[in-house]
């Protein structure tokens, strides 16, 4: 299935210049919402894995169906100030200013096998956020998954040495 | 399943005096995640509709897969200023404070029928503005789902005349 055509592009948004790219279409659509869980879902059939994390807003609506078809448990990684309980921190780099990511420090037990799921990978500054705050709390990375990669914005040699699939290229 | 000995209470979060119910121990939990969606899969098994709708961002968790397991779309509803598309939106009031919640224009077709998950009742100002927005957009709301309801708040009042599941009192 083609996605490319099914997202929208909103010009100008969040800031003028930013063509943002609109994943809302493809979740509303049944059978396009259907067919990216169950694409993530074979790209991890023979990883050995515990738990799925995935930042919010967006990342939450991909892996947590992923997470609960697998029989995974589910961590969410949360902005600044969202989390109650003890917690680590990173602070990281957007195509457009900065941002403060956290994880509950109980989230992830050292030895832990983790899968990160997330929708765009742009500049790649939050998903290796992602990645920091799982091995900060000495979780193990396992892979890393994402619906559509920006190629023209280099995100990926970010993740160099990590276990990568990207459904769509743009 | 008792979930109540499984959610993590947290005092003074996130201002002084409330006492914060947090969910993510049950998410991180693979056994319980799944008994909490396939509860909500249950309660949905009679209910005609399209689309589940859910706030975010911990709604997103619940909802996103009991949509893939149901084979419905998806529909966003999020804080100000998130969707980048044309949107309608309501201003509510919160246990604390108040906020503004918006949904796409084009996020739910006139007669089509929604559901809506979520993850706590509290004073049932979020889940009576998932319902406005709907209804704003034509939709008909089939039924209306949560994880747990804080019954001494009488949230649920916001709510009479609506098809309710709470899966747990406290």
């Amino acid at each position: 299935m083609d996605l490319k055509d099914k997202v929208r592009h909103v010009l100008d948004f969040p800031k003028p210049g930013i063509d943002f790219i609109d994943i809302t279409p493809l979740l509303q659509n049944a059978a396009v919402f259907e067919y990216i869980i169950n694409r993530f879902v074979e790209e991890l059939e023979n990883i050995d894995f515990d738990l799925i994390a995935c930042s919010e807003a967006r990342g939450f609506i991909l892996g947590a169906p992923v997470a609960h078809k697998l029989k995974k448990g589910f961590i969410p990684i949360r902005k600044q100030n969202k989390l109650p309980a003890e917690k680590v921190s990173v602070k990281y780099d957007l195509e457009y200013g900065y941002d403060i990511l956290e994880i509950h420090a109980d989230a992830v037990k050292p030895g832990q096998k983790v899968v990160i799921i997330d929708d765009i990978l742009a500049t790649g500054g939050t998903l290796k956020a992602n990645i920091e705050l799982i091995e900060k709390l000495g979780g193990k990375v396992q892979k890393v998954l994402y619906l559509i990669e920006l190629a023209e914005l280099n995100g990926k040699e970010k993740l160099n040495g990590y276990d990568i699939f990207a459904m769509e290229k743009m």
